[in-house]
């Protein structure tokens, strides 16, 4: 039974509305963040001569024997309503009343806007090392892949013969946007709300700008009132998420599809794939299948955040604890998304011939023969419409576009000669594509170079986001006066 | 670690790649639906002669064993890739090999279409459950609070004088409307997709007619490959859980309101209201703000199935998966606000002094003055006009409707007399609305006769919903021949 | 520039400010619903006594002339606020002042209320005509495809031979669950809102009972308060149309798969194919790509629905008119892609041939193959697995399962014997299936009778459902007392 | 009824198939982006010799009397499939074949990518302006509010005293998350995707890096199939739409509820209320109302343009188009929604003494007192429990906090003598509250300069933005060589 405090309501309290009200069993995961965070306040406290040197001594012996206890997985919480009491509770049992002490100039609203913000930071750095590694990983099996031809697909129809290094870079583009919104989110969330007090700050004389200090923030959130109703930055978090993992999903819908016996593109080995209980001979892509739809939970996620906001007025309300479930779950996801994919890839084989012979026995190099009349200086509409009439009289031949002959060809169009069928050769289609961003071999091997950086730079931020360990190793050693 | 099987994928399958796609921690909680299908599968199966009598017998033997075992809080499954596995092996842990006869034409397909279906409807009987109260309570009130006159609101304006007794029948209106929702979810989950197999039913001698009675079920899905790929009655619960929290979440708008000190109409005692960890003074209504929260998920989690949906092909596909979570939580949060509703409005007691304040020091009668007028023969547009005016009046007066003075008044239109003007009781008001649905007391008081109908409706379809328990009693009884 | 009057605000309303809030670019399409309503009300009131004779008769005349001038093209409606302002500006145009009678116990919450359902009720009926037409036309293409054999799909890997008559099927039972909905909305908006005024009731002597009647509605809403703050019926339809457009979108998605050059399943004739700007070999599915698209907006619409009422109050506000944009063009839209499937279905033809190819260079049969076993008295997990080391073999061995030998599979089970495997001819396999929903011809068949009643019994429906144009005839003649 | 061209399909195509598919009623919108881009790619063909000087010309005389006619209201295009296929028909009516030319190197897949995106930023400078107004009107108006005092609230429970121009602060602090949100997305949006193609780039000899710089964008699209296929940045608007609709959303309902009698601390002037047609005493908050609503439909467009991505393969498919409704709505909408909140923020006016009454008669200086008692040492619980009790004392003797005597104080605390609750004013509550983001006058007075700068620098941002109007000019008169 959940314990009724002055602070929870009186002792009449029903159990059953305080235990419909308490948020416990999801915030206990937010017990790291709530200790850093109490640990600045505390030194904050002490260094404003708010508390004495042995009580803040006291109560820092306190908070770090929780945590060390919660690292050794001994820590058990009383049921209180919620995290910050929960903790509050646990440090009475240890250092007695002083405990008391340690919510001065402190509300529970500004309290779990830090946690929050804490825990998004160091989810922000968790996903970052994912991405960077899933980057490095396109970039290095781009590199492989250079050689191996297949075709680019628009409405699921085969468009152009392309490189699997450049699909392999495009997947590697969505993820670097991924890179560029969890930094826009960090912006966001790298702001201290701590000294908000309840809504309005307070009469005593706290240091803010020390707190941000201590916590590694960049600045102070400006306005009170703002800081303890803002939840901006968890649903920032969340769309980065749901944008992220819907990348997922598309990189998982190509390889369902290649790993179909009608594409026969790529074989999973037996790492990856699934079996059935019925039926013997199959191997499924479930793994891929999970992925994709992964991104339905981060997008409900996101949906059923905007609707807690909806409708409320300014400052805080309780119904803001309901970002907490959508929360703590997106960002464990997110990494086990990421993560799956780096498991897969690896494990993922291309059928380099399968991939040639879809070109082969097909059209796809009809652009390119019409960009040469273009370069011999026929209008593009012209090219297009007697390349297309070629298409339409092998199809009724029967074969391929690369099996076209000169007579069948000049028929339609003079400039279609026998140097101009020499350009069909769909290796040869990939090699001319060296526009920018194209899949030629050069515009390729750029963008690999490019990857790598964006991998590169994507660690980097990830090692320079202040981690929940750290701050703990310089709070407590940090100086009370 | 996940236990690798045929069934999942070959013995080199990823222990990492096995936990991303184990669904054993979600499903965990349809041991009984599942132990419930099993059992009706195997009397099935023995029925027709597929399994022997001696091996109906001991399989049998074993799935009522893991079902007490579980009823007593001590059956551990194995970590196996889902709960259909996990009951498998379980089952061959004390049966021996013959528990592989179980699975005898069914696939984990039709198995867990099966599960989540006798799961919703078991959900679908625990609501309806608190809907019949929370319906019965609020006629009760409803019943007592007929001479409790307030303000009803449009765009957070007073309107009109009502009595209480008719804005709880608003309320008894919306959450009918949840029963009917429930009927249609009802409907549409009562059908047995057990015998579909994997996707295209199966070439045994199956009897499918014979699970649908054994689970009453009232018929038997027609196509097995829409049958194991439909999720529709998974959307449809989830559709009625959102539409019916977003009643709750309008009734607890409405109370957050009242709560205010400036409308000051209810006081919430001591077993509701919530302190503030800051504030002293602070009484605060969050159990209503929790309410008016708990909406947000539900129609999270419709988007997020709406979301796992699209793009997939017919047919069965692991991104099915993803109904779990959504699903597993809607049910039990549905009823923990129904619940906490029920809870809540008996511990509200309404000041019907302040409520009849509202009315006296303000201008709601307008309308029903410009009625006065049109029983006369005035146009209404005319009518409504000559009120406005009188209204504009008695605003720079600083006087209330109530005071307004035929002198005042007759210099607007005649009509305007001392006869009209006495019509201006706000109870007299509530009393002459006696248009079906008004306000009158003698309409409110059929609406309360229809709201105990509903209520007493709605707790009967909540009775003849076949429940697991009672179907668990049934078939380890059934004859095996 | 929209007219300001006292309805919408007092003569110093801003001109943006109203045109801010105007609803009239919307509500414009309810003009046959708001003239429809108007005149049932006007009946009652006459009835009633309420209005005179002559009034009402010019009343109606007038209301009679804009429906028509409507109907050629011809009514030009002033700039109101909304339609409702609007009708009556352009009736008191026609009729001189005593236009302002019919506004009488009327507000235009409850006549907003009964527009929108009368409007829901319109495009149910259309909807149910067009699920109607896909029924029958699936039925009948079921019929003539029963002997188009194809691999079904699990995880998009070939699973089990199947007709394609079954897969159609299986396209008709989910269609069929979308008139299951389409009634369940219709039993929800089929209730009378008009007379509930503003929002208690009214003084006047109306007879919403008599409304009722004359509009063709079941019942009347219980209570004036719930009535025009309800949107349900909103809620219900856009969600009816979210899930049935998401069956068209699995629906659509097969189609995209099947016409892609590896499936080459089936070949889209020039009526429906779509070409490319740049590559002049493209024949693509748009047709069915945007059909799989459309699903999108449908969801969109209805969470916007939910984002709006949430966190509202019970009763009317303004935010209710945000219920319109989605609305008016869910229906269209949900028509339209009936009309496209109903239209494309019959443009597409299947390649027999490859379809059979699929399965002949497959290992489809291997569940069939163990069902063999079962019935000899295997148990099915030995059968599996045998099964399953057989498929495994003839996968090294590079060849199908059909051309399995007796001496390579009775090394791995001495019941895979030469008549066990005689048994792996996949149409064979098919018309084993006989299984109750399975994909044997005898099962098929039924299902192609329960469509067809399926489809009869929709239009049927859609028959008796209210028209517009009927309650408009009834209602010109109607007689005043 | 719609042309067809080889570029949409051939002669057969069905005219519904192709109304169906058309999207030209939406992106009819894009004319002057899509001639804006065909100018940039003209001078681009043009000086890499893919175009000669003299057709360059004729093709730019056309395309800028294209525009001009635009401007004058006086362009019809024919009905094409969308706005590229109709400029490009609307030019060969002008300029002959040779329009056919300007096809060279592109497709519509790039096209309308560079289309959405030229859309997006001249969006994002709208809005920037109007979030700039805004700010710099709270600012303004914070100032002239210092002195109006006024409860705070958590929970819709009176908290503690604040300034007005604390709260027009904190509104301030959001949107001006909003600028930063719009950085984001400026940031994101201001790539090239011009060049890339149908998907794979080219193999004629364009130059990326001339059209970039031609358009101003800062960067080009690394990979031709992750441009064409990526709306991410469509995503990015929506999300930062609906962020800050629902800030706005958020304002609203406070005005809604400041606006209600039952606050009474804001009079709407005769320019803002609106009237009801029925009850003539009513003047309600429409546009609040509105405002509060129009989040939903941009939370509506995020949903849907997520569902419309998810499950997609990578690359272009014609489902993207579905991007185009929401997209075209949502960016007006916001811009309409800032600016009914700049017009109708100075046409309210707060009733200062009815704010300050709301003080005077309850205990929301309590936290102040307990803060008064910590810092004579007194521990913080100790310090809340003391002026818990004295506020429980003050309730049941039916006396404002303010009025407590030392005699029933000092009874509870022996701290709580007449110094302690000398501190009770509420205008001295808000003034010692000088915590950085605090109530305080100097903290309030630096947070105004900072709104002020948010709102110069979001001026800047705005006037930094490439506008389509300045991209013309410059490209009607560049070199063509």
């Amino acid at each position: 039974m959940i314990a009724r405090t002055d602070a929870t309501g009186g002792p009449g309290l029903l159990p059953e509305i305080l235990e419909f009200t308490s948020s416990l069993t999801l915030d206990r995961a937010l017990l790291r963040e709530d200790v850093v965070g109490s640990l600045a306040h505390l030194v904050m406290l002490a260094r404003q001569g708010l508390l004495c040197a042995e009580d803040s001594r006291t109560l820092r012996a306190g908070l770090v024997a929780l945590w060390e206890a919660d690292s050794r997985g001994e820590l058990h919480l009383p049921p209180e309503e919620d995290i910050h009491l929960a903790v509050e509770a646990a440090l009475t049992t240890r250092v007695g009343e002083v405990a008391g002490r340690l919510h001065t100039a402190r509300s529970r609203n500004d309290q779990v806007a830090l946690d929050l913000r804490l825990h998004v930071r160091e989810m922000i750095a968790l996903v970052l090392g994912h991405l960077a590694s899933l980057l490095e990983l396109l970039a290095a099996r781009a590199e492989a892949e250079q050689g191996t031809i297949l075709p680019a697909y628009t409405h699921r129809q085969r468009a152009q013969p392309i490189s699997l290094a450049f699909l392999l870079c495009a997947y590697g583009a969505m993820f670097t946007r991924d890179v560029d919104a969890l930094r826009f989110v960090l912006s966001q969330v790298d702001v201290n709300p701590l000294g908000s007090g309840a809504i309005a700050g307070t009469s005593l004389p706290i240091d803010r700008e020390l707190t941000r200090a201590l916590l590694h923030f960049s600045a102070v959130n400006p306005n009170a009132l703002d800081a303890v109703g803002d939840r901006d930055f968890v649903l920032d978090f969340q769309y980065a998420a749901a944008r992220s993992l819907t990348h997922a999903s598309r990189v998982a819908a190509d390889f369902i599809d290649f790993a179909s016996s009608e594409f026969g593109f790529v074989k999973l080995d037996g790492a990856l794939a699934c079996g059935s209980s019925m039926m013997p001979h199959k191997r499924n892509p479930d793994v891929f299948e999970l992925i994709r739809a992964r991104s339905a939970r981060a997008v409900g996620n996101l949906m059923s955040h905007f609707q807690a906001l909806k409708g409320l007025p300014s400052g805080y309300h309780r119904d803001l604890q309901e970002d907490r479930a959508g929360l703590l779950q997106t960002g464990p996801w997110w990494c086990s998304v990421l993560s799956a994919l780096t498991t897969a890839l690896p494990r993922v084989t291309f059928d380099r011939e399968r991939c040639l012979a879809a070109l082969h026995c097909d059209y796809t190099q009809a652009t390119d023969l019409a960009e040469t009349l273009v370069q011999r200086g026929v209008p593009f509409r012209v090219a297009h419409q007697a390349v297309g009439t070629l298409v339409h009289r092998c199809q009724e031949a029967g074969i391929p576009l690369a099996r076209a002959t000169p007579e069948l060809a000049q028929g339609i169009h003079p400039d279609l000669d026998l140097a101009a069928l020499g350009t069909l050769d769909p290796l040869a289609c990939v090699r001319r594509k060296e526009s920018a961003g194209g899949t030629g071999p050069r515009s390729v091997s750029l963008q690999i170079v490019a990857l790598r950086k964006s991998a590169a730079s994507a660690a980097l931020t990830a090692r320079g986001v202040p981690r929940l360990q750290t701050l703990f190793d310089e709070l407590r050693e940090a100086p009370l006066r």
